[in-house]
This record gives C-alpha cells, structure tokens and sequence, in this order.
C-alpha cells in the first residue's frame, strides 16, 4: 500500500504492515545514554542481575523506533496530522540487540471531528513484534488525518 | 528530596519534582530525523502550515526528555525496576526551540506485588510544563520499584 492515504482510506479491521528495523548494541546504549541512562539500558552485567535479564533498549526508544516504522510505512505518504496521545502502551519483552522489529497498525476506528471541519481522527492498535514472533509493544493511538473533501 | 528510595518511601498524595530541561532547534530536528521524520517536526514552513502552528518537537521527543528527568529527579536515585507500560499520555501543546520543560511526579497509589514477593507498583501522574506555566504533557505511569524490605 503505496498510495497518498486522506481520512477517508482507513476502514475498520484493516490492517496495514510497517516494515522493520533492525536494531543494535550501539543504538540501544546512545539512546540509553542521552534519554533513560537507567543501568538495565547501559550495562550488561546491571542488565542480567535486573528483572530484565540481560541489556535492552529503553522503552521509550523502542516506541521512537516503532514511530519511525510508523512515519516510513504509513504517515510519511498520508494527510496525518499529527496524535493527540497515547490511550495504552504495553512494553511486553524486552528489546535486545541484534533483534529485528517488525510493526503493524490496525485501523479500530475511524470518525470525521465534529468540532473540526475537514479532520477527522482514527484509531489505532499498534502491534512491534520480534524476529521470533514475539509482541514486544502494543500501543493504542489515536492520529488526526485531514479528509480528501474538505468543507466548502 | 536526594536520598534513594524503595518501594516503602512513596506516599500518595506526594509530589516530586524533576528539575528542568532547555529544548533546542537542533535537538528537536535531530530526534525527528532519526525517530519521526513528520515535516512540522523538521521544517519551519511545513510546520507553520500545519495545526502545530510552528516547528514543535515530535511528541516521543518530548516523551523521553520527560524520561530523562525523571531518571535524573528520582529514579537514578531509587530502586527502580522499570516500567511495564503507560496508562495514558496526552501531548497538550506544542514543545518549541527555546523553551524550558519542568517535570513533577505525583504519586497516586502505590501497592505490594502479590505475584512478585519484594517488589511494589507505585502508579504515578506526570506533568511536564513549559516556561510560561503551560502544561505541554501529562503521563499516567506505574513504576515496578524493590522493597527496602525482601522476604526471607
């Protein structure tokens, strides 16, 4: 699915992939590093005596990596306005290095905005799944899309 | 408040705050770069054209600076244990090059883990206010913390 998505083109109980992203040692500790420098994200010995068991990524850096995956599979070729929010984030497993994330959106809702001609909001569930078929995040977001008709 | 913390030490009702952070043009553009490459996260132009009014920081941005005060208000100084998800997160308004986030933490609740002996969930309000006194964002987050006191 390639094409220039406006409100109008996301129907309920579609689903729509968004690729993958490998991800790395170095990527994991300078995320770490700048934004969650929590020793589980920066050192593997701290790492495996945590409940995490071993060195992973922060999960914040795990939901900007979801994001990019999200603005490259889908947002980067629509109308999206940007997100009011988040209604839900699940971190299920840990992120390791070497794993490769693979995400997937599916459309829950979609409803023109009342209050604002020519938008209109739909809502998604966000599946970032590892190289094993593990769910490592969902995610519940709600994204304003312009509509392809706006008000006269 | 510096001295660390254990699950015991959280009392509802407390606030907690975080300390400050200073938001630049060249962070806001290098984190949408790498992590949400949307046009009114990159260019001024494109964002003064959109709802955001004006180049804004990608919300995630803003999400892990709040992050990173938060490991250096209270977690670096803690027995924290991660986080298992985010209740609810809602982006009020546009960060800007220039301005100057504060965190606070308020505790909410907090309760002993019956499934994992030594271990306790305190679920915290954040919120992160720009220089003006604004509320930029609002985070609903339980936090996994040790037991200053661990079963025998």
């Amino acid at each position: 699915m390639t094409s220039y998505r406006y409100f109008e083109d996301f129907r309920p109980g579609e689903r729509i992939p968004l690729g993958e992203k490998a991800v790395t040692r170095e990527e994991i500790v300078a995320f770490a590093r700048e934004f969650d420098p929590q020793p589980f994200h920066l050192d593997e010995a701290a790492a495996e005596a945590s409940l995490l068991g071993g060195l992973a990524a922060s999960g914040w850096h795990t939901a900007a990596m979801y994001m990019r995956l999200l603005v490259d599979g889908l947002l980067g070729s629509s109308a999206g306005q940007g997100a009011p929010g988040i209604d839900r984030l699940v971190w299920r497993r840990p992120v390791r290095p070497g794993d490769v994330l693979s995400a997937e959106a599916e459309v829950v809702s979609a409803r023109p905005l009342r209050s604002r001609p020519g938008l209109g909001i739909v809502s998604f569930r966000f599946t970032v799944t590892n190289q094993h078929g593990d769910t490592v995040m969902t995610v519940e977001n709600p994204i304003l899309f312009s509509c392809r008709s706006q008000p006269a």
